[in-house]
Order: structure tokens, then C-alpha cells, then sequence
């Protein structure tokens, strides 16, 4: 993913680099270049747009990491770990930079149009995180201020790629309203699913901390449910724990289990299957199917993935 | 400077209005705006140009105040000390995403080319900060390595607002290229300003901490000259200074003094005056004296400022 071979100052780009070289699902830049195909076609314009995409989302990762205290991402030490806070601060504020050269880049009957789309979606993704970290400290938190939370935090991201995807590729007005409510469904299906692995996941396959939701009180899906279970005793336990200064390894068992017997974890499944088979639905609108074919089988691939 | 009455989620917004509202010289907008009528007269293009310049400004001030370990701007907290500093990282952030929602504003006709610009200016602030931050552990920064820097990391908005301003302005392409020399020499002019008044200003007044940049080590324009001395017990003193653990007053009162005896003072004045004799010859070429009288006039103040 190196867009250019710059180096210097090394305290900037080899932070930026080293974070990009560890890997990524690539999910949004994917679905970018799926969308233009859905669209009309791949070109260029969407290749450029596409690796924009995935800057800011490693800019959003980087400074997210910093402020959840996370170790670990892809496997590997996150930057500020790595090297300091300082520099995982301004590696971050370095890709926003990059990722926006990358997008100047897209023809300027397109430019206007998608750089607003991009920027509102800069401005949504900090709102999103602010939103994920106020919940961290309430444990009044309802489905649908968290389905509010993740439109923003992970949505705007993946609703964002889908729909310029589909501006590039040429799309008629509806076709990109269509794409983009796709990449709405498809975002929400796939934030679930990330508060899924989180706790469900070991951590050698997730490349992540396990339970770093649970232990950070993260307004998670499965949590949030959790909250609201009518069976007081569960109720009552899942309270101590996220109030407990220290969460064990023992408690994210136990939470783990809280949810698989209270049948949290069954419901979880079925909502993201839910979300999954809706967006397939969406596609059927479209007058060509083999052009949607490339989007089908990747969301296939998402709803069956491990990490 | 509040755009607008945005307020949720608060843990975002609250932050960046206190800090917007801690007032701040507003030189970037104000050069914008002068520019602008410079080059032709100003529109209100140019105003949303020009917050949005200030806005930019304000990300770089609330991040870099983290990475420096500041307490004190414009006489107040920093973000980071009012809240934390994971408020601050994604205070700072949003304050990008706002500052290109307003630049998206510029009309169609400008919108490509000032985007640029504006982005390009993100990038070589994000190197300027990331070199400044080298310097502080390197002690053979050259005058060259430290005007480099400061190009960067000072001079880049300010030239982005003079250049703007002029295009927005709709000056011809020789009267954008002299305004964006105008602006790198102010820019430098002010940089050097700054370090000036960091190690000579009091507290109350320049409401920065003082001697803030001789206890982080920076490499200010006096510094390096400083390093630099043929008088080799003074010499070693500096060097001395700058790796104790541990910088008191009576140290930051030494190095003053040890400026003041060594001509560096004198010759820092001179150079400030210098550059400010020289941008205001640059001026000259401008066909109208009327239209750059503005610009005079705030140089003119730029260079009896106290703060």
C-alpha cells in the first residue's frame, strides 16, 4: 500500500510505513473498487480514491489505539507503543494529510462532490469515537444510541467507500443512493461482528487483546443487550464487572459465559446474518447482476470471517 | 470564531469551542484577508478560507501542546490539561475534518487548486512538528536544518494563507507568486519572533510558559546560534544546560544571560528586522500601494508585538 518511497523525516514516515506494512482486511478500499464495478466499471480514478480510503482508516486506527490503550493491532505493536505517544499522534495527523493528496487526485468533474463526501465523513468518524468513548463511562446505553455510535464510528467509513465507489465507477443517482445504503447495512454487520470476535476470538487469531472491549467497558452490541437482560442475577453480575477496577481474565470468561447462557451470543448471530442477508437483498435492484457478483462474494467472505 | 452552534457529542465539541474561544492573534486569517484584498479585494470566498486556515491552525496548536507537554495557551489550559489527552488527540482531529468542511466552500472554480495547496500544507506542517521534535534530541542542528524546519512547520500556513488569499482575491499569477514569497518571509520573520519571546517575555505576558523551549530543548534560531560559539566556556554552558535532567530558572536566567552577552540578542533583533524590512519591500512590486497598505500596517504591528 506505499503510495511513494518518502523517507524523510524518518520520525514521520516510518511510523506511517511500519503501520501500514503490518497488513488490514483492506476492507474499505475493496468495497470502494466492488462498488465502482457495481456501478459501471474500475478505473484509475477509483484506484486513487480507494488507497485514500484506507490512509484515513489507518489514521483513525492509529490515534483510536493511543486513546483505548490498545498493545496490539494486526498482531503487531501499535505505534505508540512501538515508539511514543508523540509520534503515534502525529503519524496520524500525517496520514489525514496523505490520504487527502491521494483523493486530490480523482478528476475534477468528481472532485468536489467526493472530497465533500470524504471530508463529512472525517468529521463523523471523530464523532463516532467521541460517541464510543462517552459510552465507555455510562452503562445507560440503548440499542439505538449504539446503533447512532457505530453508523458514525465504523458506518461513515464503509458507507463512504461504497458510495464514492459507485460515484467513480459512473453511477446513475440511484445506483449511488442504493450503494450507499448497501455500505450503511453491510458497516453496521460489520461492527457487530467486531464486537462478536472481540470476546469470542483468541487472541493469536484476532491479532488483538482479547476482551479489550469488555475490559475498556465498551458499549458493545452483546453488552448493551446484556444491560438491558431481565434476569437480575446475570443483570446484577454483568454491573459488578464492568464496575470492577481490574478486569480479569476469569471475569471475561464468566462474561463470556453470562452471554452464551443468557443466549445474547445466538441473538448476535442471527442480527448479523440479519444485516448480511439485507444487503444481499439490496443488490437484486440492480439491472446487471453479474456486475454485482464481486461484491456478493466478498460480504460472503465478511460474514464468514474469524478475525 | 464558532462557526456554528454544533454542541454533540460534547466530549468533541466542548473542547474545541473552549479552545477556539481562548481567543489567539488570528494572524493567518487576518494575513488571508489582507492578501486577498492585495491581490484584488476580498470576497466571501475568502472568509471561509480564512476560518478555515484558523481552524487548521488550532489542530496543529492542540496536538502539538500534548506532544510538548505545554500547560499553558493564550493564558489558559491546554486541552489535553483541561480534560485528557484523549480528548485533546480527537479534538485536534476534528478540528481538521471542520477546517476542510469549510474550505469545501471556496466556489468550483478555486475549490482544486486551494484544496491542494491546503493539503500540501497539512503534510509539511505534519513534517515541520515531526522535525522540531527531532531537533530537540539532536545538538548539531545547523541555521540551514533550522530554517528548513521552521519552513515547514511555521512558515507553510502562513504562506497558505498569503497564497490563498491571493488567489481568492483574484490576483494574476505573478501577484499569487509574490504574495506567497510575502508570506514565507513574514512567516520566518515570526517564527524567529517566537523563540525570541519564549526565553524573553514573562509568563503573564505571552501566556506560554517561559523558557518553555530551552526546557524542551529546542532548537530555536538563538540556540543554534548559541551551539555555535567560538567562546568555548559559554559554549560548553549551553551544552551543559540542554542535557540537565532537570532545567531550572536560574539556568533558563543563565542562557539568557548568556544570549544577551554574546551579541545572539542583538543579532536575533536584527534579523527579525531584517525580514520584516524585506517583505516590505516585496510590496513595493505591487502595482496599488492603497490596496497593500494593510498588509503593511500589520506587518508594522506584527513587529512590535510583546506576545
Amino acid at each position: 500500500m506505499n503510495a511513494a518511497p518518502i523517507v524523510e523525516p524518518g520520525s514521520l514516515y516510518e511510523p506511517i510505513n511500519y503501520f501500514l506494512g503490518i497488513g488490514g482486511k483492506r476492507l474499505r478500499p475493496i468495497l470502494m473498487l466492488l462498488s465502482a464495478q457495481a456501478a459501471g466499471g474500475v478505473n484509475e480514478d477509483a484506484l486513487d480514491a480507494a488507497v485514500a480510503i484506507e490512509l484515513l482508516h489507518n489514521f483513525t486506527l492509529v490515534h483510536d489505539d493511543i486513546m483505548d490503550h490498545d498493545h496490539l493491532r494486526r498482531g503487531h505493536a501499535t505505534v505508540h507503543v512501538k515508539w511514543d505517544e508523540s509520534v503515534a499522534i502525529l503519524a496520524g495527523d500525517g496520514l489525514i494529510g496523505l490520504a487527502y493528496r491521494l483523493l486530490m487526485k480523482v478528476p475534477n468533474q468528481h472532485l468536489t462532490c467526493v472530497c465533500r463526501i470524504f471530508t463529512e465523513g472525517v468529521i463523523e468518524v471523530c464523532e463516532g469515537q467521541a460517541l464510543d468513548k462517552e459510552f465507555e463511562e455510562r452503562v445507560d446505553v440503548s440499542l439505538s444510541d449504539y446503533f447512532s455510535m457505530i453508523a458514525k464510528k465504523t458506518g461513515r467509513l464503509i458507507t463512504m467507500a461504497t458510495e464514492i465507489g459507485a460515484i467513480l465507477g459512473g453511477g446513475t443517482e440511484e445506483e449511488v443512493k442504493t450503494l450507499r445504503e448497501y455500505g450503511s447495512i453491510i458497516g453496521t454487520a460489520f461492527q457487530i461482528q467486531d464486537d462478536l470476535l472481540d470476546i469470542m476470538a483468541s487472541e493469536e487469531v484476532i491479532g488483538k487483546t482479547f476482551g479489550s472491549d469488555v475490559m475498556a467497558g465498551k458499549k458493545t452490541y452483546m453488552m448493551v443487550k446484556a444491560l438491558e437482560l431481565p434476569d437480575l442475577t446475570n443483570r446484577r453480575r454483568v454491573f459488578e464487572i464492568l464496575r470492577a477496577p481490574q478486569v480479569t481474565v476469569e471475569m471475561l470468561l464468566e462474561m463470556r459465559s453470562i452471554f452464551t447462557a443468557s443466549d445474547i451470543l445466538k441473538q448476535t448471530s442471527a442480527e448479523i446474518q440479519n444485516y448480511f442477508d439485507r444487503a444481499n437483498q439490496i443488490l437484486t435492484s440492480f439491472p446487471y447482476p453479474e456486475r454485482t457478483e464481486g461484491l456478493r462474494s466478498f460480504s460472503e467472505m465478511l460474514l464468514n470471517r474469524k478475525f
